[in-house]
């Protein structure tokens, strides 16, 4: 066995484990104290980048004092409660247990017949019931929201273009043509681009006041695509958009949808769970008619990243977009071959971890209705936010706060974009917190998701209250300049 | 904080962490002593698919028992020594540590500057150095080789097609095809179908007597396409195929792939990583002229499921594939924002996990060295297999054993599909062996692949033998039913 990549010596390697993993749950002890970003230091990007092949072994401790050294201290640090960039899950402790006990079993989830293909199904099943999908309804587990939606994509062209896709591609399948609004995750146009129908074969249509698409540009365009000869056959419905939180009218969209005959989408990578919050669930009314639905669980449900899902309500058209046969995949009525269908007959990959085990431990230990709270004051502290921003004339709302993101910026008189970036860049070398920068109908301001069940209205006033000071030192930095 | 999910009780916490940890060691080091399968209980399967949604909060402890008892046991236990179904990776101790650092960090490597990051860019520099690809080439870290080849496949998609097929789609791009042999893994056809080209627009074309693909019959193909007016564009060398280990001639596809001017891809799912053995590495000569490289670190460096990766010889153009610029996705010189290029640049995913946290700890701790001695020592192990095979009267090779599979059947004298797939499932039942049941030119037999580091020549020995047995027992059956 001395052979094998077991360690040599177990007891000095159980002893390396437990102190990586009690140093893992210190880190996230004292997250509060630390910044939500720390520069990598160049010597550091320098040992990491010039760290030679390498060729023999080292022990294991060593290597991992080069992580707690060189890794650790520098991440883009979403756990931190004053952390608000882009869209990010602050992950838990409690899935540090599940991933270590993932990684432990090794499962390959591709198929066969094993017990973790049991957790994957009814851990599906179980969202399925949350967003009212009919029985029958089918799923995979993904790394996220892009691949859930390019697999929604394929399901939905395998329905308009046939069988034949599969094997003979698009050239005979006609214009095909989906629907969107502007305000669209880019995953959605990357999904068009991917599966051969191109990105701008999805219309990115007008968004109305509250930045949801425009209904009504929506029938529109679908009668000026068949008016062309093109074959519209898709639409896709955001609940939660990356820029500003909007969630589109769904049970609209899906009218429409159900009246011109084209498959509903909704991308729902973070807005989908606040499903789960009684205050604001009725913003999402009407997912549970979409034919397939997009979402993460490394977001608003903080498993480690990544995993998402997509859930399809015609389970045979999503296998039959997908399932093969190769002669060394084949399936058995007994042994360790059996178990139908195989995950694998659900989208592209054939091999695939065991993502479904966080994400059952999340749910299990949590609870549904304790994850429902955690969304539902995110919500309650973004319209907080929203309301005090409303409040300082020095700041302006730069889009109505519909579920859990803020964007705003500092009225500078000029170079207002180039400021705002800059305020935003101060806020996160300063080690203060980390909105990101986004461009809102053509306007330059700061991003803010509360999203981190560790983050309080204190952090968000503090937030507020560092970056009014730091706008009126770029005021004043600008005023001395000139 | 008490509205948080991290724990009320760290103290307590800590203490199940613990032992959840120990108990996975216990698990691995008493591996050999289970069995490399096990049936999922009917009460056990019921159990896990009654569990109502989980609406209210559970102790982790509980949560962690129903675990303990539900999942952990039943695994396809391809830890096991004598697991040799499917293509599969063994795993080690030190990837449950790597998993629960990167857990810990919660790091989302979709971009952005961190030093998450760097560890995947120099990752993936030192598999440039292995495959001795040059400077400037670019790459990811997937789920595995099936995203790879589609990665590649839309590079060179892009290539053929021009800049235009991402926006809009292949409708111009003419009758693209592409070649691979009649042995390639079915993510080659898959990358195909997804890629909206069609699968059937990748020829599987007609090995030879060593199971490659025939060179002769690519250079007709490639002709014979041109005067239909199609347009070839790619072809596909498969560097271990998932049948039998066979490695196409990459020297001589490459020379085909210049001449004409066609993407030469090689799919080295395991068998790229031959380049690491002494022995074997001249199988994999004319890997570094491919233009792209697909790779799993889950198979033979035996990180836990899931992480593969995809090298691009021509960066650039890797780039121009995926790249876009999102209004809520600036980049930015300094500050979290700053780094580039982003991950995101080179692949369909926006977040990603920390998959290369994982495979740094493999490489740095174990060595290349001695990765490549252990998969010299399979190798070898499986030359010695198919030697046994080939001296006992009652099996039949089913093809020559070129890397580490070994493909072969029990000469029954009737049903002999049929009783070799018994013969399967009877060795994974009874929990002896789990081989898996493969098509070979029509004939139905058992797959070995020799990929564990912890499979001694003794286990292959005593699978033979338990075959043997096996196969006699059912053939003594048959006889008293007629």
């Amino acid at each position: 066995m001395s052979e094998s990549l077991d360690p040599d010596d177990w007891t000095a390697f159980r002893a390396l484990a437990h102190r990586a993993l009690d140093e893992t749950f210190d880190a996230l002890q004292a997250i509060r104290a630390g910044a939500p970003w720390r520069e990598v230091p160049p010597g550091v990007k320098a040992a990491l980048d010039a760290d030679p092949l390498p060729r023999t072994a080292a022990d294991p401790s060593a290597v991992y004092a080069t992580f707690r050294e060189l890794i650790a201290p520098y991440a883009v640090d979403n756990r931190h409660p004053r952390f608000f960039g882009w869209v990010h899950g602050a992950g838990t402790p409690l899935g540090v247990v599940a991933e270590l006990l993932a990684a432990g079993m090794n499962a390959n989830l591709g198929g066969r017949e094993h017990a973790a293909v049991y957790v994957e199904r009814v851990v599906l099943e179980w969202w399925r019931e949350v967003f009212g999908l009919p029985p029958g309804t089918t799923g995979i587990i993904t790394t996220g929201s892009s691949m859930a939606n390019l697999i929604a994509v394929l399901v939905a062209r395998r329905r308009a273009a046939g069988a034949a896709v599969r094997t003979a591609g698009l050239a005979g399948a006609g214009a095909l043509v989906g629907y969107t609004s502007s305000e669209a995750h880019s995953s959605m146009g990357r999904a068009f681009d991917v599966a051969g129908l191109g990105s701008e074969a999805l219309r990115a249509l007008a968004i109305d006041a509250r930045r949801r698409l425009d209904v009504g540009a929506l029938r529109t365009a679908i009668v000026a695509d068949r008016d062309a000869g093109r074959r519209p056959f898709f639409v896709a419905a955001t609940a939660g958009s990356a820029a500003t939180g909007a969630v589109d009218d769904l049970r609209a969209v899906a009218d429409v949808a159900a009246a011109e005959g084209l498959w509903f989408h909704v991308d729902g990578a973070f807005g989908a769970l606040a499903r789960l919050s009684s205050a604001d669930r009725e913003l999402v009314d009407g997912i549970e008619r979409a034919d397939s639905l997009a979402f993460d669980f490394h977001k608003w449900l903080h498993v480690p990243y990544d995993a998402g899902a997509v859930l399809v309500r015609d389970g045979a058209l999503h296998a039959a977009t997908f399932a093969d046969e190769a002669p060394y995949l084949l399936r058995a009525e007994r042994g360790a071959a059996a178990g139908r269908p195989w995950f694998t007959d659900f989208g592209p990959e054939l091999s695939r971890g065991f993502r479904a085990l966080k994400v059952w431990f999340a749910m299990k230990a949590f609870g549904l209705d304790a994850l429902g709270a955690s969304i539902e004051r995110c919500c309650a502290l973004a319209r907080g936010l929203g309301a005090r921003i409303a409040r300082e004339p020095e700041l302006e709302l730069l889009a109505p706060v519909s579920l859990n993101i803020v964007c705003f910026r500092y009225a500078f008189a000029t170079d207002v974009d180039e400021l705002n970036v800059r305020l935003a860049i101060e806020l996160q070398v300063r080690g203060l917190a980390v909105p990101s920068a986004a461009r809102i109908d053509g306007k330059l301001g700061l991003h803010v998701n509360v999203m981190n069940h560790r983050t309080t209205a204190a952090d968000l006033d503090a937030t507020i209250d560092a970056a009014l000071a730091i706008g009126a030192e770029i005021k004043r930095a600008g005023r001395s300049q000139t």
